[in-house]
């Protein structure tokens, strides 16, 4: 019976009884995703940053729009058969969000979680499904370069200088379904070697104040909120880092990543299989993005259009994947408060 | 089973096998709350806007720390017995939570759903409740004057008039705490006739824009979502209006309930048990509110400090709560977009 047994693992972890599947994923990118390294595997690219729209923020929502449409489209469900939709982005208010999927009329809960959003949204959604009160539930989130910069840092006209740790933040929106009845992601064949891949359990993150100021290294803020829940989920479950094939943060870039491979060494954890959403998506060499990518956006379009596929057709059968986020604002950074950070963790495996 | 089991009725409503209780309920709150009609209910109160805090924004998370704090003392819990925090407030990027809730280190998910977070917040971590993945988990939401009107509207300085539709944003933040074990509302005693109160199920909204763009008359925008959520669950369940005791909407104000009831008449639904927290909040000829109070710590000081006891004492034997927000963003306004509304239904019983 639900409610008497306990999935809780530890302190942070869950394991579910009867793991979702990850029945389809679908995504939307710009210009500069499409011409990084994994540009060929995303669903709709546009060269027009606006994607036709006459605001940063509505062509944000037109990337939600496109990420949900294609999922629903590989999944082969309409809206009305999706029970919840879970979604967020990094704009005050939502505002991504509430115009990209309104027309979609799903019962709606809005999260935020900075960049960790995808991870957070899947969590709750895979909690719905495997809870009882969805078959079917939908995780989305996006970022957008421009609508990134307006809130929170300098106009684009001023043409600011970018700091070696600053990271880009991606134009794209990665959307989840995940449903109750075992799939195969994307309608993907067993006889072409797929199976199907479902979500283990998850991490939830608490906030951590690692007291960095600069909101140009937010690799560093959010390092600590990742070693927090790679901790956590390696403690709550007597695991070793090599029970995952890979152990996926999801944007703390170069910086970033130095920073939590030394903290958790100081914890006796040697991380071998570590990989950084925001290092993949760009080759920061030829596309000058120095630390790498960042945003809600980085993490949802590595795993719906690399990772997944990766899982359901063989090649990892098992990674940690982990949204990180700074949860700063125009108004605390100008406070000069601190950035706190918090990361989300989501296992999911091939069967 | 769960995951085998479903919960689900209709499209957008869910009734829990194993409701979940409320074991405590604590609030803080403004100056101007403390001398309305409820006043003398509050947990905490101070006459000083800043709480003694240095800018509005911390004056709002001292405010959400205050309301956890006294929901934990009055559970008799400490943070770490508290398996999930949901919370949210209005500010971008939610910084009144970041920064209030920090220091408990609870497995946190950041929520936004304008003023209905806290009927989101309530509706997720029931479900982390009874689905199996807590056996505690807590609710929380906060609004202040000062912070909403500095992040929406105008600087307080210029002494901007206020339409006669306008709502005045409650400075308050309330906090529940769910149970998967029976309990009593605040350790109040079953002696002095306090039954346990249950969360038995939920309807959640779809976003709704009924194409309104005046961000002074939110009532209007958010009255439509509230008559999705209050159909939504007399259809999805079968009931009559009078099924309740009452049907309490968050922060319609006088102008949005008047529309509410409109809305619903046309569809051949009578009101006669409506009660609106952002009327019963002020007493608005005495305290200029005009159309009375909103924001999402409106709904969160009305439950956590006159409804739930209501229900443990006996006066209401059963409440549909449905805290309504509007989702709009300086940015979306100034942008010339309209405002879409969402509202969170949770429905409330004695034992």
């Amino acid at each position: 019976m639900s409610g008497v047994l306990n999935k809780r693992q530890g302190r942070q972890s869950v394991l579910f009884d009867e793991p979702p599947y990850v029945k389809a994923a679908g995504n939307a990118a710009g210009k500069k995703e499409m011409e990084g390294p994994l540009g060929e595997l995303f669903d709709y690219c546009d060269e027009d940053p606006y994607f036709g729209q006459n605001t940063w923020e509505k062509a944000e929502s037109f990337l939600q729009e496109k990420a949900l449409e294609t999922a629903l489209l590989k999944a082969r469900l309409r809206s009305e058969d999706i029970g919840y939709l879970v979604a967020g982005d990094l704009l005050g208010q939502l505002i991504a969000t509430s115009f990209g999927v309104e027309k979609f009329e799903i019962p709606f809960f809005g999260v935020y979680g900075a960049c960790s959003t995808m991870g957070e949204s899947m969590s709750l959604a895979a909690m719905m499904i495997e809870g009882g009160y969805a078959d079917t539930a939908a995780a989305l989130s996006s970022s957008h370069f421009a609508s990134a910069e307006k809130q929170f840092r300098y106009p684009l006209d001023y043409g600011c200088q970018r700091p070696a740790s600053a990271t880009w933040t991606v134009t794209g929106s990665g959307c989840v379904i995940l449903s109750k009845e075992e799939c195969l992601l994307n309608n993907m064949s067993r006889a072409l070697g797929a199976n199907p891949v479902k979500v283990m359990g998850m991490t939830t993150g608490k906030i951590v104040d690692y007291g960095i100021k600069d909101s140009m290294n937010m690799g560093a803020c959010m390092a600590a909120a990742a070693a927090n829940v790679i901790e956590a989920n390696l403690k709550d479950l007597n695991r070793e880092p090599d029970h995952y094939d890979r152990i996926v943060t999801g944007d703390l870039g170069y910086v970033g990543a130095d920073i939590l491979k030394d903290m958790l060494n100081e914890k006796g954890i040697n991380l071998n299989n570590h990989m950084d959403c925001g290092i993949e998506i760009y080759d920061n060499v030829r596309q000058d993005t120095h630390s790498g990518g960042s945003g809600c956006g980085c993490s949802a379009l590595v795993l719906t259009a690399y990772l997944l596929p990766k899982l359901a057709l063989g090649e990892f059968k098992r990674i940690l994947f982990i949204p990180t986020g700074a949860l700063l604002s125009p108004v605390s950074f100008n406070e000069g408060n601190t950035v706190p950070a918090i990361a989300h963790g989501i296992m999911i495996e091939r069967c």
